[in-house]
């Protein structure tokens, strides 16, 4: 059959190193994965208890497309909680994942053609998204001085339609400050532009707080999920916060595009948000693991990375070690048992010569992960690189 | 924020329906519930426990993309089962829903401004999708004579890269048997256009068996979901099934869209499969209904009614009683206290001399709907129509 021009999706690479990864295991080696985007931990013990209950309780059929009432209440009190921020719950949309918050947000703000601005490194599916939808991704190179995140200067006179921007970010973990987010909400803005703001890991943060959009101007479109922090990845359930006279628009999309998210999920996510201390547990777990990170990666010869403010990952500019940086994981992977990302996925230009960390799994397993780095980059060193 | 042309959906004009019924409701008044689009069943026992036992043993994380690989290899079990044909797992990918299904296919199939022919009428959200993802959808309207549903000669010289069928379908319960879906192709084929089957109410069957597309070709995409038969509606889990040389594609999309369908969806859809005793215990009811409503319907005086030959809906040409059905579906709730759908949501042209009766709830509810029907009915031929 004939497939359509916006099909055209690029592979993830990192795909291709969690298939290596599993077929060195199946053959028996013990392979330490530093290449996962998701915790290792499930849903929250009282997630799940309130999910079995409320299965012999009720048929869980559709819920609003909005979402359950009760979640979207919750969701405004965590702005409070999170940002002192009094957010009207009926701007908050339950949807089907981030993944979810992204069509809808494309859908109700670009028509084909339009262009949308994403800092480069970033999250793959923002681009492939964009162009599945008939859009144009517009990569706007980010620099070191400027945490690897887009400045107000990046985006003038690009013609962009909108601006999407994350922090803390994937791959880098790297934050926007106030100043740095009011700087680009006012140039995006100043353009015409549509500003939104992927908030996924907040409340994955070491020191100083996440930025939401929201302190800064209720005009903008917010995507978050319970994936991270709540750490429910598989079960498919964020929201988005839309300005005021957007909800109406976004609920016919979610209406017609998802009917609703998952109802089940909704009722473990709302139970997930009192599970405080198991979710604290769990971060102090990332940032025991962030610590060894900063002192592990450096000793093995990983020295210039991104400040990593927040997330679970280190993003690592690898360029004097390596010009294939996709040749360099595979070799990491061989020689060390360790699975890493090649930065192609986040940055198809500069991207092969970086590497992308993940601390996600038990801190026992970072410990191992950087001595065999510490060991395999020590040897490496001894043979002599390739020239 | 300006939102963008393609965002600018339909409402459904069941939401007001319903609407008015939980206000009716909320002021006292007992309603019986014929708009509703789903069971009122929950998922079969088997599933829910099935899940359940996961939720203690596995944090339910991501799957991959395609799904998990029980669950298609059930799913293509079920093509032998249902309709003795052997279907290769490989050729399954599971999804979040039908609505998952359908951006999947159009994702893959086509491009911006590409015409789709869908049946008129015909369930309201493939004209949304498409117009969400910049297509065009080419409303075919349909003859009683061909049970409402498109023929060969409706799409000739209509310029489609795509057709879309629905059997049974949503609004009417008619199918298509082999014949006509096999002209259906062929026309399709013969102009260029990929052929999508939706096949979501397969298995609520009352004379005939359904036709799936596959008997006929391999070359289409078909669209399915645990939500109807297998009575998982707020799951958000369903499959497609593509050809060969498609799995690739949809897979690349499916990841950046997606990333998966729920997790806890899939294990409980998994089990779901093996509670057959139960699925068609609730299949006994819908049939029990069905023969309620062709008997009450007409006795009522809706006695143009489509051949109902699957799914739980009565749609009915009403022109005889009113021109204007959303009217008539308002005073039906306000004097009958029965919900209906007036037939707009599914035809814009012809849908103002229609309504969608559904049977899907209790066989005690639809008695009761009936008899509240004929009451009205009769005290409103009394009164004398309006003119």
């Amino acid at each position: 059959m004939r497939n359509s021009t916006r099909s055209g999706v690029d592979p993830f690479i990192v795909m291709d190193v969690m298939e290596a990864a599993r077929r060195a295991e199946e053959a028996g080696r013990h392979v330490i994965h530093m290449e996962v985007g998701q915790p290792g931990t499930g849903a929250p013990k009282g997630a799940t208890e309130a999910l079995a209950k409320a299965m012999d309780q009720s048929p869980l059929g559709y819920t609003v497309s909005l979402g359950l009432p009760a979640l979207r209440k919750r969701v405004a009190q965590l702005y409070g909680e999170w940002y002192d921020v009094d957010l009207n719950p009926g701007r908050v949309v339950i949807t089907p994942g981030s993944s979810g918050g992204f069509l809808l947000a494309f859908t109700a703000l670009f028509d084909s053609g339009d262009r949308v601005g994403i800092g480069a490194p970033g999250y793959p599916s923002y681009r492939q998204i964009l162009r599945a939808l008939g859009l144009v991704p517009v990569d706007l190179p980010t620099a070191p001085e400027n945490r690897l995140q887009p400045v107000a200067a990046d985006i003038q006179g690009m013609g962009l339609k909108g601006l999407m921007v994350a922090s803390p970010a994937n791959p880098t973990g790297t934050m926007l400050d106030h100043a740095a987010m009011g700087s680009l909400i006012e140039a995006a803005h100043g353009q015409g532009a549509s500003f939104i703001s992927d908030e996924i890991y907040h409340g994955l943060e070491y020191e100083a707080k996440a930025v939401t959009a929201l302190e800064l101007t209720d005009e903008c479109y917010v995507i978050n999920s319970f994936s991270k922090y709540f750490s429910m990845t598989g079960w498919r359930v964020g929201w988005i916060v839309v300005p005021e006279d957007q909800v109406r628009v976004v609920e016919r999309i979610a209406q017609n595009m998802f009917i609703c998210a998952p109802h089940a999920s909704q009722v473990a996510a709302l139970a997930a948000m009192d599970c405080e201390d198991e979710l604290q547990a769990n971060l102090d777990v990332y940032r025991r693991n962030r610590a060894l990170m900063l002192d592990g990666l450096p000793k093995a010869g990983f020295t210039k990375i991104a400040p990593p403010d927040g997330a679970f990952y280190v993003y690592a500019d690898v360029s004097d070690l390596t010009d294939d940086s996709r040749a360099f994981a595979a070799e990491i992977l061989e020689k060390a048992g360790v699975a890493v990302t090649p930065g192609l996925d986040f940055d198809p230009q500069r991207g092969h010569t970086t590497l992308r960390f993940s601390y996600a799994r038990s801190t026992a397993d970072i410990q191992d992960g950087l001595e065999r780095l510490r060991v395999f980059m020590t040897e490496r060193k001894v043979i002599g690189e390739p020239a």
